[in-house]
């Protein structure tokens, strides 16, 4: 920091994109002031994926000529294939033809094509197309238009010795499709072959990410070409195998073997209670207290699950535990409102009101207020009620109320996903 | 693209912190590979605003020293204020903190006091402990320790000659409060003076985003060194209104004679509503149908809720509409469950039941099965009670069905802000 190190400009490669370098640039100057969230890049890398590419370097540009221009260069020279999204609107601020344009030293053409399209998109939608929307139908010269059948602006790809610039739109659901449609079955032709890779995905639940770690660790070690990666949220610790050859069977039976019942599977907690559910054909009723409704809002983002999900009560006040879920008020008053046996009431007065086979129930404190010394914030008390029995655990939870709803959630489904696995 | 440029290394400022130039670099392979969306640009973003600096310069950059260091020298050419979020975490390729000291030229040292910091943690919490979390113990020489009171891994900042680089964690519930409590006072004081921009910033409901944009393009057109910015969340649009001298006031007084009831206010929907219920005294009970408990989690986020929420409904099945929320059997048989007429049985049983001021309720089809052609999906009918009164509203919403509960959710919600503003 005394002498800031003069930054190393990268070298453009030689190579063409068989070499598998990409670049992502984002453009947008909402982006940089916090106004949205980027989600173009998981998109494309989700995408890529599927052909065997992963994206090196990603950069979020502002709308600003200049600085548009400067990222391109330096994304062409730092990968092979660069894919850039938005800035392809009319409007004054959308420069991403004029940057392409100047970074490449092309100049911009009239493309009567392009216009042509955009006019009859107009035309359809009955829309009255102001003046400005010409300028989309400007492209560097040589540039293969990509058609946008869900939007006006259409999208260019500049392909030259084996490296490619694709400019896409910024609207994922304009963006999607012209990934899958035409950037995918262009780049996969390109690059030849087989992907470079195989990925296995799990979650784990109820470990901490150091030890998960350790394990994942010890299992892949050995194994050449093999690697992985770990993202906690919300309690749950996420896994991604990554090997380049062979099979990642032999490291996923270990890990299983291992992992035991922390191993949750390949999909989220409430898909995969959900799924237990449905295919065992069981119903379920829920009862939340500091939860106030996140639970049955997972569980019911997951489709078809109205088959299974009963009711759901977010019983806030002691009234409400008493009135809607039947919980003797005497052990609300001998053991306060969060405690196991509170819970464990909740989740049996759950199943028996809605006439459910299984009844799961949260108790706690979220705060920010309501904590005390005995009974902290981010005290929750979790219950299950499945086969004639109920088991009520305990955990504690660090964070704003937010993470400890999240984290109490997950727990309370969790506790669903074990007792139904057994 | 034929001669691929080489890309300018930019020259390192001598400037400090006063020429308030920030970079951003999120670090992470598993946003490169699409496991994990960035939110900390956006918050970064919006947080520094508060204090008058803006974000120039934002790359990602994966787990992976070499590529984190050329990311980290590139980033402190650029800007005065780096801000690196993730790889603070105790595992191997957590590779932040030697980054940070190769790029600055710094040796990693052993921290008593962060390692004291991390130890009591984990006896708090009652987790055991790997012995790899020493890793987190070791810092660029220098470097001053950022207290993670949200997380193990503490934060750090490199300062030297006015110009700053600060390293926080990746997980947004640490990054957050560390940002607000050690980041902003620290550069607050280093850059000194006054912001260099006002900002107003309100949300509309129910007003398409073209009809808001002519609006404020109107209001802010002749008005020199103005301008704004709107984004479109789940309905509601938002607009950033950008002063760079004098008052926004005579703008913000125009706009809000404009948009009227349309206009929410500064807060989200559910902040709003929240704080009506409060100020008013009125307490409120909830009966959800499509929107499967998104409301109740809403309106649960605002601390204080407990005071005004009663209860809430998750009430998917028509038994538990007509046994939870005593909505008549023969009004679902003749008007169905998606209707007018059941949402406002079941606002009403909602308010009823609980003994509550305000019912409020949701019945609609979030997909993707479950449509028809006189009801397809994407419909729903809000209905509200307040005041002996019952108000029944029809939306139609595209999108999946997270989309459409999302839409739904704010629709009932804005319901409840119109009954309590009137």
């Amino acid at each position: 920091m005394r002498k800031p190190h003069r930054a190393e400009a990268p070298r453009p490669s030689r190579r063409g994109a068989k070499a598998g370098r990409v670049a992502v640039l984002s453009t947008g100057t909402e982006l940089l002031r916090g106004r949205s969230t980027d989600t173009n890049l998981a998109s494309i890398a989700r995408a890529l994926e599927t052909i065997g590419l992963e994206v090196s370097y990603h950069a979020t540009a502002p709308d600003d000529l200049d600085r548009l221009v400067e990222e391109i260069r330096l994304a062409s020279a730092r990968a092979e294939i660069v894919i850039l999204t938005g800035g392809l609107g009319p409007t004054e601020d959308d420069f991403t033809r004029r940057a392409a344009a100047e970074a490449y030293g092309r100049e911009l053409v009239f493309r009567p094509s392009a216009w042509n399209a955009i006019r009859s998109r107009f035309r359809r939608f009955r829309i009255p197309m102001a003046a400005i929307n010409r300028r989309q139908a400007f492209l560097p010269r040589g540039a293969r238009i990509l058609p946008n059948p869900n939007g006006s602006a259409p999208g260019f790809v500049v392909e030259s010795a084996g490296r490619f610039f694709f400019a896409l739109p910024g609207p994922p659901r304009e963006m999607v499709p012209m990934l899958q449609r035409q950037v995918l079955p262009r780049l996969a032709a390109a690059i030849g072959g087989k992907p470079r890779f195989k990925l296995w995905e799990a979650r784990v639940f109820g470990m901490p990410e150091g030890t998960v770690d350790e394990i994942v660790r010890h299992v892949v070690a050995r194994r050449p070409g093999a690697s992985y990666g770990l993202t906690v949220s919300g309690g749950t610790v996420n896994i991604t195998l990554r090997v380049e050859r062979g099979s990642p069977l032999p490291m996923v039976r270990a890990l299983r073997r291992k992992l035991g019942l922390f191993l949750v599977g390949p999909k989220s907690l409430e898909e995969t209670v959900g799924d237990l559910l449905l295919r065992r054909g069981k119903t379920i009723a829920l009862a939340e207290s500091c939860t106030g409704g996140l639970i049955s809002h997972k569980l019911t983002n997951v489709a078809g699950i109205s088959a299974a999900l009963l009711e759901a009560c977010v019983c806030y006040s002691n009234r409400s535990k008493i009135s809607r879920l039947g919980v003797p008020a005497p052990t609300i008053r001998r053991h306060g409102a969060v405690s196991a046996e509170v819970a464990a009431a909740m989740a049996e007065g759950a199943a028996r009101t809605a006439g459910a086979d299984v009844g799961v129930a949260v108790t706690g404190i979220a705060g920010p207020s309501g904590g005390s010394k005995k009974k902290p914030v981010g005290l929750a008390w979790h219950a299950v009620h499945y086969r004639g029995r109920t088991r009520a655990e305990r955990g504690v939870f660090p964070g704003d109320r937010m993470a400890i709803k999240e984290r109490a959630a997950h727990f309370a489904l969790d506790l669903v996903r074990r007792a139904l696995s057994e």
